[in-house]
């Protein structure tokens, strides 16, 4: 295993140190237990809390700050944070408007979030992410909350930055997420710290369609296609989701899962923008770049979520993160 | 080779029509000959053009916009962009201030632009970037520019935009490349579309000191070391070469080369400013992340700008492109 680290066992904790560091302008470090919090809470909002397993940054770490997250916990690589953790980052940052967590449908957070809310002593409700397409809806457990998530993220933060109540926050994170549909694609897996080689094996001339963000295979190992062809598939399964009728705006979000170039993410953005043109979609807005990674996985996924005026103007609002940032 | 391309000939413009697609707002594409120039350009700054080979992105094209690059000229991958280029590109941005030329020094970069600074017929300097100091000083070629550009490019364009006049820019820009050295290692090479293979191989306990941008082998292969015995190899070299005084304020800048996770360049950072506080340094500015990037290399580079009160000014100052942005 090649990687800059140490040993596996502080990876986590000094790569947090050396976050916090970096980026002591906007947010600082709790150790024990561990999350992010943003220097500058604001006592009359809202606060949202999100969290997960590492190896996915920015997410969530980074899109803490300013008109997005209050508070991010995170757990070892790819696995769940603790309640001790929410609760004290809620302890932290909480106000008498009480507490959105954003939570990913992953069986460990989901547990481990609806602990905490069951202790916590304010206001709590839960917005859960499960934008993944590559799954059906009726899946045992139910789809899994992938790149769709900071779009949740950055959208509740600019609500909750304009003073919108817990209840309508809960509401609108659900639409936010309902609209929201994303799948996946590697060429090749990652490897985790912890064990030391690729969690699956491709071939040279092979892709994984339909994969998520733990190196976890997905639904399908086919032959490596053209961008174009793999694109079409993707972005009909989403269509086939979503089901936009035309003159819909959308926000077309492509998302590298670590070790794909910026050359190659332009380009699925180009052909996916293309894509929804055809039919007759408006994108609007537009995000391309390493957002939520799968450590150094190579490969991307294509979110689009349907905007409404309301949404566009929350997507617009300033944000001030060490990883998103406009209009501060 | 594993690739999101279409064919190798097209995925240059393929990929900057989508750039140009998802970043609208900022900066538009000129597709004969081929840059990139902001939207909104001055009529009365030095304007200012870069660029250079592509596979570097966002170098440099993500830096166009508002407080920072005017035009940038991308080359083929990993070959100099040719002076018709620049000269259109001037030719879109330029103002009776006159123009400053930021290239990196690669002997194609250097002949072409030079080429172009003689046929233009406006006022034009040039700065030049060699802030690699894994090359002697007295090297046949001189040192490479690397991942110390865009903080030259940053800088400037914080000057020419308060219309400092273009012979003060051209010695701010050659002091803030003096006070600038940077070192990069590889864990794993890159592979260039048209080639399809990684350019050099290294073995599973190997690592490649000093590596540059373009999968050229570095100084030396060593053996894999801990992350903390890299960095101070790194730390070491670019101290030796700036030779900062206790109470020296700098910025200290991790890049990643393609394929590092944020968690270990998040790693790096903390223990290189660590080394540099020990030696009485402060690390008043910091940036981390995929900048100067090397198609799908596995790496990273730490530098180090020794910063004088106006270069933080002008760092802080408003920067709107489409990879870095604050205060906009």
């Amino acid at each position: 295993m090649k990687k800059f680290i140490n040993n596996v066992d502080d990876l986590l904790i000094d790569s947090l140190q050396g976050f916090s560091k970096a980026h002591s302008d906007i947010i600082q470090l709790n150790e024990q237990p561990l999350f992010i919090q943003r220097n500058t809470p604001s006592a009359d909002k809202v606060a949202l809390v999100s969290g997960g397993g590492s190896g996915h940054e920015p997410l969530h770490t980074g899109f803490v700050g300013k008109g997005m997250l209050d508070a991010a916990c995170p757990g070892q690589v790819f696995t769940s944070p603790t309640p001790d953790q929410m609760m004290a980052a809620v302890e932290a940052v909480k106000s008498e408007a009480g507490v959105l967590f954003i939570v990913k449908n992953y069986a460990g957070d989901v547990m481990n979030f609806e602990i905490a809310a069951e202790m916590l002593d304010c206001p709590c409700e839960t917005v859960l992410i499960d934008d993944d397409v590559s799954l059906p809806k009726t899946h045992s457990t139910g789809r899994r909350g992938v790149a769709g998530t900071l779009i949740v993220e950055k959208i509740m933060g600019a609500a909750a930055e304009k003073e919108m109540d817990l209840n309508s926050c809960k509401v609108l994170g659900d639409r936010v997420n309902q609209m929201t549909a994303t799948m996946g694609v590697a060429l090749n897996c990652c490897t985790v710290p912890a064990l030391g080689k690729p969690t699956f094996e491709l071939e040279e001339d092979q892709m994984e369609m339909g994969v998520g963000i733990h190196g976890e295979r997905g639904h399908d190992t086919m032959d490596l296609m053209s961008a174009t062809e793999i694109v079409e598939i993707i972005a009909n399964a989403i269509h086939a989701d979503l089901n936009p009728k035309k003159g819909q705006k959308a926000l077309l979000h492509i998302n590298g899962l670590g070790s794909t170039p910026l050359m190659e993410l332009h380009l699925i953005y180009n052909l996916a923008a293309q894509y929804w043109e055809k039919r007759g979609i408006e994108i609007c807005r537009s995000l391309v770049g390493n957002y939520t990674t799968s450590l150094d996985m190579t490969g991307c996924s294509i979110t689009l979520t349907l905007l409404d005026e309301e949404m566009i103007e929350l997507w617009d609002a300033p944000v001030n993160t060490a990883n998103l940032r406009w209009g501060c």
